[in-house]
């Protein structure tokens, strides 16, 4: 029986994860058993084996979850970006150290084995390790330089990955996620919130702001894409990553008046009108820092596989949220 | 009066550091207070305003000295590369958590203060940040993948000196220092201590192992450019580094027969005769992963400086520490 932890499986990314698995199966497994722990869970929650609600900052509970002995383990657990950069402390504490304890853990439970237990852990990074300037696409082997603490923790995380992959305590993978978008349900904290909230909002009817010129470009990919990938990289053979187990995956690049133009393509300029420009200093900040376009031909010869058109992603969320 | 702290002060770097502080003064003050932390110091230490000895993983003594508001804080404290491989915790131990205490120690001064307290903050980081495959020359924007866990504490250290810096809480640089040869003294645990071993034993008539094959290409700086990059660093105006403030610092590119050459020169065959080749299997796989040449124009740029052949590295060695 395959045993997999979701970290983070009570948010959005997490409970679409658990509804795959519990879909398409897992390594092979039809009905592997899944184990998720958040803050809490929504109703109408993701099947799953069992629900664990508690605090990732908490040491004594991963400490435990990492003595479990699970096949896999996904870790998603942190605070978005923009939290992060307002609460210094809280982005530490949950971005950074859990990582330290998990890790610590697993490599105990390694050794307690006497190695034979080697947990395949995957990691949603980020693009926000980058910083700029940018090339017009950025390559594998484009240098970090995170330019908020959001960028600075995952890639720390990474590294850490790195390290303990390296070591044979674990075999991890660190996915850095293009901006998952259309996000369902309600604008959060992140300051990549808008770029779904555009075209969620819209298409229910509702205003949405929007915080920055509609000449930024960004790089997207949507949440049934974020789901794939991170079962692609549970099931991923490692051998030849060795030394570089961070992998920047694919995505849509577009600018904000593209994606304005997918929507009014598929939904008319009624549901744009109901777009609000309303630039807000904070926001654009943080997003003109961000990477624009991706050359990310390691993960793709992978087999890792996104949208490749904005109206498609589009199209994903119209299907999967709003069917 | 400009106060200066540095932690691992006893050290080899440490202690030319202090001493090259009271020949020639620091920041334009000709006697600067500096405090000197270590395990313990050399007899005939380097001059300083006190000496105080202890350990970095102490975080009670770290937090003290934090609230003390230096005004310039080198951070040089690590066990080495070759120790770190192969006492994880201890590298873990020794070369991340103090910095990240630190950190937090300074952040705090630096809230206390109303933000006027910004010190700032060198540390020795290391080209072990790299991974190969590398190009013939790195250039200042090649990407960090470590191969060791040294290098990749020393990695997670500079990230998190950038992110507080870009906060405003220091004002902190990282200094990618070259293998630091000729080392006075005797062999230490690092995988790097052959490189001054077989020039230093047998300048003094005794014998070396060589445990790598004379091909391995490695980049050098002497002791006397590591105390020059250091004090150049603590005066160097950050404007413009903004996000990207670790820095490849110029060195000497040369392989292990071309030092051999340049000692052959230098003290003749009879000395050279005294390098016993004796293979290190452990010691050559950690060495062949590590770069071999630099391109480093920022730094160059910045007016860092070093020798620029392995002669000059030799002569540099007798100078300071045969005469």
């Amino acid at each position: 029986m395959t045993r997999v932890l979701i970290l983070g499986g009570g948010g959005m990314v997490g409970q679409k994860l658990a509804t795959k698995i519990a879909k398409d199966g897992l390594l092979a497994e039809t009905a592997p058993e899944v184990t998720l722990f958040d803050l809490g869970f929504p109703q109408n929650a993701a099947p799953a084996h069992a629900q664990i609600t508690g605090n990732v900052t908490d040491d004594t509970i991963i400490r435990n979850l990492a003595a479990q002995q699970f096949d896999v383990i996904f870790h998603l657990a942190s605070v978005v970006s923009g939290e992060a950069e307002q609460d210094f402390d809280k982005g530490y504490a949950v971005n950074l150290s859990p990582t330290l304890t998990l890790l610590d853990g697993l490599r105990t439970a390694h050794l307690k084995s006497g190695g034979t237990y080697r947990p395949r852990l995957v990691f949603t990074s980020s693009i926000a390790v980058f910083g700029g300037p940018y090339p017009d696409k950025i390559t594998d082997e484009f240098f970090i330089s995170p330019q908020t603490s959001y960028g600075a923790q995952k890639a720390m995380c990474e590294v850490l990955i790195q390290d303990y992959s390296r070591k044979g305590f674990i075999d991890g993978l660190s996915l850095r996620l293009p901006t998952i978008c259309v996000r369902p349900g309600k604008p959060n904290l992140a300051a990549s919130s808008f770029f779904s909230g555009i075209i969620r909002e819209p298409l229910m009817g509702k205003e949405a702001i929007l915080p920055v010129p509609d000449t930024v470009r960004h790089w997207h990919a949507s949440p049934r894409s974020a789901a794939g990938f991170l079962t692609h990289a549970a099931a991923l053979n490692t051998t030849g990553l060795e030394n570089h187990r961070a992998l920047n995956l694919p995505g849509v690049s577009c600018t904000v008046a593209e994606q304005i133009e997918a929507l009014r393509d598929i939904a008319g300029q009624d549901v744009v009108n109901l777009i609000k420009p309303q630039s807000d200093a904070f926001i654009t900040k943080i997003v003109q820092g961000w990477p624009r376009d991706f050359d990310p031909v390691r993960a793709k010869s992978l087999g890792f596989r996104s949208e490749t058109s904005f109206s498609d992603i589009i199209k994903v969320f119209i299907e999967d949220e709003l069917h």
